[in-house]
């Protein structure tokens, strides 16, 4: 049946302007001025925005992690994910070494096939780089439509790769049309830090937010950067949360290096004094790369603003407070990583960027949505709203005050670490591919109704020098 | 009458997509998929992009400079402009010391008015920061809708302000919601050069680049981003020629100040080279900042790619060879500064940016349109492509081979600096509020068709501390 | 007589070793271990270290400045000096537009002739330079040993040059061999600054340093910088007070400027707080640059170990609080700018510097003394301790512990701007050319024993291309 | 016998001037005018400079590598080292994973006992950082004086430490009082680098500088630098070859870390077209880092003359071209790398860098010497010229011109990488403890005059916050 949201105000990466969108199998089909749709349900959009569904470039759902497996699934997280404005996911799929990557592949098929509710796509975990996964590397992105790959800089002994699993992966990327996501930190240094902070008896929460200093993460990003250059490759740097790693990408970037940088909301609003919260609560606020002081947020905010980082996600990996986290007491090595972010992403964003002046409304629909879309292969399936594309859409109330809470909010985990902050605007109806999730706060969605996305391959620069070639990203 | 554009790729400063355009009344209403629209006059669009008109934000026509009056007038060079597919430009309206500004601007529109054949606005001139100057801006600005100031720091005893006219002019576009645009080089040292220079018999145009190295513009350029962090203001740098000065940029924004920069086409493709022609040639390439060594190019290209620079003007200020560069024969000093560029400004930026791989499709319509239309108050009526905005459009083929050429150019001037450079793509056909100016790449339009465009004000950061606003820029 | 000083630890800007020190006929003629001089005067150094004296490169004795004269004169200026470890002054000798420099000098000489107790020589302030300046420059260079000149950026229609006037000085400097200082703010937004802080009735001291704040500063720097490097000339930046200063003066010496920076005793151990103080109490800290806010220091410090700054200059320009800083009362404007400094110079540097590991003992040898003398012509007459060197000597307590007080000083103002500080270590006796100047903490020597210094040629870098050339500096 | 030297220019690091050296027991025991010395042995140095001797931070004699052996020992090694004004040499002890560290340092004793004819001191390499290594470190430093650690970066599974071995260094030296060295080259990446060219039959030695990029060397620089600043401990990068890592090296002194960077006189005048000439001769040039393009040398000039670079070593490492260079025809990695510059190393410098204008004459007597006995615990007993020093002297002709060969070079290689270079500047006579060694350019020394130094511990910052310390390096 056909839909038509009216009267409010449309809004993408460039544009902000009142029109109507007429919506015909799951696509727009029209964009235009007091459309006379006969036949088509109406969504009244009045003193409402109007934006492409957010895509959130970075989740964990049911990942196993520390002896536990995160809280969120398919089915919670993407419900949270829904009612907070996103309606498509690109979760990560972990590798085993010596496994073929097709197993794990199958596994989060498996995971998310009868439980999602937005659409979703896999990155792809690369924990060695031999010949086996060479072999095996353009199968998965031809057939699966897989073309990002993670490599992880820290975790030693657990997920960490050495430079040169990194650098073939840099070079595998360039050639075969991939991009290179990278956890940036130093996880030797980390590792003796840990020990050290151990054996004097620092077992608090706050102590992992000490050993992982931002120089570890500056380090690591700055070593991923140079290394790109070095291969003429791309790199996506998720979770950038201090300063001396803003510094790397713009050095990167000013020298004509493809590296692009993804932040998150807690690394925007919560600081490094939350992990010295009483009664292990800090435990709350624990991810990697932590939390840190508190003017690293301005420096994040204006490299949103001058886009030196390019992204936001949520890096969505919840625990309980308690049966989880908890396993950290006594020891915070112990404590599994992560929170969930995945249903706030977008509202943080939006109240804490455009409310308060701090990057604009279409830079907002760039960051949370269109980039991502671009720099992951569902352009132009996904992230904007133009005649064409998927109509998964957000009607957005911008002007709503509310407070975020766990006894309110729609994911699995027993808090919210954005607990008790105010925020303005809030999703109230979202369809994807033109059918309702959410309607008027409510979920009205059916698990499985979201699809699986094989993703286009990365618009490299050109491989053969002065050859001709348009770039897409 | 209707119109629509049928079966063309309509591309913006976001999107990329096929689908039909309906224009009523001079504006878009529609935009769809097989738009059935009985009555409406057909434009066939298959296989070419629909972009938004050109806007070129740095005209001088018909100006007088060094006893002489560029060659391009509101006539001839509108009428090019649109050729080329631009469909507004800013033009500088010169003003002189101690005379109301009323006087210069009623000049101006005494030069426009029957003759332009695309819309255009008027940039103001600050030559020196008075009361007087102060008391009558407000009223310009609310009456003209004229809200960007020029300040030269090069031209000295002729343009040139001191430091404490552009800080003057710095703090009141704050106060006033105007936008500070600099011309920057230090004119103090390019007299003691340009002097040096004659005492030692070097005039030929050569010294007209060897008289103003990159660093006075890198300096001044450097000056004016740091008055305006201190004075909280906004900054457009123009015509930027040199790495010095992107640097410089680049510095002040990731410090957080509002700084923009705008490079010309001729910076972009040319180079020192050319002045050295032959046969008093190289008088043709003279313009301020002068063209630099061959390696600035890739800098500026790279600028543009990361929004380190973010718009491209054409310093259109044109004049013949014979009669008027001539002048300075013997002395390069007297050889009038500027050249015909007006026309070739979107081709240049789409065969050598788009089609060589150095910027996106849609970064080109950024950088030669929407930003300009963002920051200079045109926006939304200007600018982009979407529903309710005024119909200035053009059809391109992007795939058409050409060279550029004084004998095809509908430029007055009697040389083109691009002369002989092959570039793909053409503006075929170009509308302006839905009326033809040129079809099938023939001039339809009328002289005086083009209207005087009150522009808004400038979106500033909010001006008391800690006050939410919604930024635009 | 010959003396002989024993025992003694000799320090140098490069070596500490122990060793008597044979002195004849006013220099050092002989440096050994337990040398046998009979017929000598000993000076028993044991546990003392052995400097060279102090070379001070910025004083104002006796200099008219708004309206009053500074203080201290060559008499009390000088004696204090001697107390404090310091054996020669270099003075900035203020000239008038207009008028030949020659008068100046001459008013200069006057000054001193009758009262120096310690050598001293004499900088010289350009203006305006014009045909007559550039006409009489080489013969004071040659007739009177001057060959440093100051210019202002600062002090708009008092002291202010435009920028034509300091690239000329630069490319005279070049040709001349002579080295350009420089007073970097920038005087045209200072102005301004003012003007709005006086029209707001914002006339307490602490406004002194909010209308001249660091940008001012950096900015002024970095041009004066950027001309250097276009002249091929060489700049010596007078005190240098804040972190972004140094940056340009580092960014600088990093492109192969030939830049050097001054700081200031005030900038390494007071900062902004102190205008603050009440019952207009903060006047006593007006200086030009102002104290900056305490963060600078660590900046300060870690510039002089690096060698981004490479001297100590007093800006010695005392007033007294009662009868000359008070006639800033209800306009800080009217405050005389400058203090007394030039007694605790070496001490705050020593104790703060040595005493806190902040530089080394030697490092602080250079930047008092010996690279004053290279950097000004005096070297090998002055700045070490070396066979055939005058004996400018001073055997120093470093261990006695001491509290600086204007009850206590030697200066004739009335206040001493460290009043109440604790610092290590205390010039005992002082030689000048052999003879006692201070003795046992005692003043022992004659009015008007101190000389008159011809200064050398500032060695500059190889004017011609490809020339072999041994430098100096 | 005492021995005088007169007539002579003595040279410091600091001071240039003419006097007379007195002798006795192997030390200065007096410098003064005109000395009259009886019964002393004279030593004329009229025209002629005296130098502290040279002191040699990095060499590797009688080294195994990659399967032969370097051809230079303790004897020829050190005579070579004399005739070319060095005096003193520290070289590298090779320890083995597993192995006690005495076993390696014993070895080293055993090779240089009864035939160095200089004095000279070892670093130790740090292979693996573990608890038998941290038992046993402080052992060797108080009991062998042996003081820097030397950690690889590169060559991968032979000398290569990770991280966390490099980091446990750091902080260890920290604690003890030493002072870290580190090659730095990302031996992963170099490794792939190499793998590819090989598989592509790329084997010819320039293969050797294009799989070891500047960017692998600056990555690694700064990575150590970072992993320095963190542990606040310090750091001496050997053998600095371009332009990246000096930024890196540059930007950490910027922030206060105790980093230092040696670079050696192949960086300074030779380039990587060396590595291309034909017939193999290309393996002469063979080092790692490898010789880079022409343009890094100015900046390593103007990094030693700002003092971001402070001292040269030799990196001495010699194969005969034929016999063992040889082993690498056919494949590049297995050409043993390394080349004899022991014996010109202070002559490049003095000729290209004094005479040259590019340093001062003090600045080359720190580089060369001073410096390096501070950083490495040899000073005041050498390193400067100074009573009571080691009486280590050079008599060096300035004005003598040469040309390099190695027909009259007196290293064990058959070829000189200098080959046909014009040098000004000789020494004429070298003394070691007060005996000669080199007289009149003959050598007149004995196997094993040559005594083992003990070195002082690097003179760390303060370990606790706060805690005043005075420096020394």
């Amino acid at each position: 049946m056909k839909k038509v949201i009216k009267n409010g105000t449309i809004v993408t990466a460039t544009d902000t302007y009142q029109a109507d969108v007429l919506i015909e199998n799951g696509k727009i089909s029209c964009i235009g001025q007091n459309l006379a749709v006969g036949g088509a349900e109406v969504i009244d959009a009045k003193g409402r925005y109007i934006f492409p569904g957010g895509i959130d470039p970075h989740t964990h759902l049911e990942m196993p992690f520390g002896g536990t497996v995160s809280k969120d699934d398919f089915e919670t997280g993407t419900i949270a994910a829904a009612f907070g404005g996103t309606t498509t996911v690109i979760d990560f799929c972990l590798t085993n070494k010596g496994e073929p990557l097709k197993n794990a592949i199958q596994t989060w098929h498996a995971k998310s096939k009868d439980k999602a509710v937005i659409d979703y796509g896999f990155h792809l975990m690369i924990g060695e780089m031999n010949e086996d996964v060479l072999e095996e590397l353009p199968v998965v992105m031809d057939e699966e439509g897989i073309t990002s790959f993670k490599v992880f800089m820290a975790y030693k002994n657990v997920f960490q790769a050495d430079d040169g699993t990194l650098f073939r992966t840099l070079v595998a990327a360039k050639e075969l049309g991939g991009l290179v996501m990278v956890h940036a930190e130093n996880g030797d240094v980390i590792e003796y830090l840990i020990n050290e902070a151990l054996e004097k008896g620092n077992t608090d929460p706050i102590y992992h937010a000490l050993t992982r200093p931002p120089e570890v993460e500056g380090e690591a990003t700055g070593r991923a950067a140079q290394l790109t250059g070095l291969a003429n490759s791309q790199l996506y740097v998720v979770h950038v949360s201090c300063a001396e790693a803003v510094e790397k990408i713009t050095e990167a970037r000013r020298k004509g290096y493809d590296v692009w940088g993804e932040t998150c909301p807690q690394y925007l609003v919560l600081d490094q004094t939350y992990l010295e919260k009483p009664d292990f609560e800090g435990a709350k606020y624990v991810w990697s790369p932590p939390l840190r002081e508190k003017w690293h947020q301005d420096v994040l905010w204006n490299a949103l603003k001058n886009g030196d980082l390019q992204t936001l996600g949520s890096d969505q990996c919840s625990f309980d407070f308690n049966g989880q986290k908890d396993l950290g007491k006594g020891d915070f090595t112990k404590i599994p990583n992560g929170g969930p972010i995945i249903e706030d992403r977008v509202s943080i964003l939006f109240s804490e960027g455009v409310k308060k002046g701090r990057i604009t409304l279409n830079q907002f629909v760039d960051i949370m949505s269109t980039r991502n879309a671009k720099l992951f292969g569902l352009y132009p399936q996904k992230g904007t709203i133009a005649v064409g594309t998927d109509a998964d859409l957000v009607v957005f109330d911008p002007n709503v005050e509310r407070t975020i809470s766990a006894n309110t909010h729609h994911m699995a985990a027993d808090y919210n670490p954005f607990e008790g902050i105010q925020v303005t605007g809030e999703a109230v109806t979202v369809l994807s591919r033109g059918e309702f999730v959410i309607r008027d706060k409510q979920f009205v969605g059916t698990l499985g109704q979201g699809q699986y996305l094989k993703r286009a391959k990365y618009q490299s620069k050109p491989t053969e020098t002065g050859k001709s070639q348009e770039l897409t990203i």
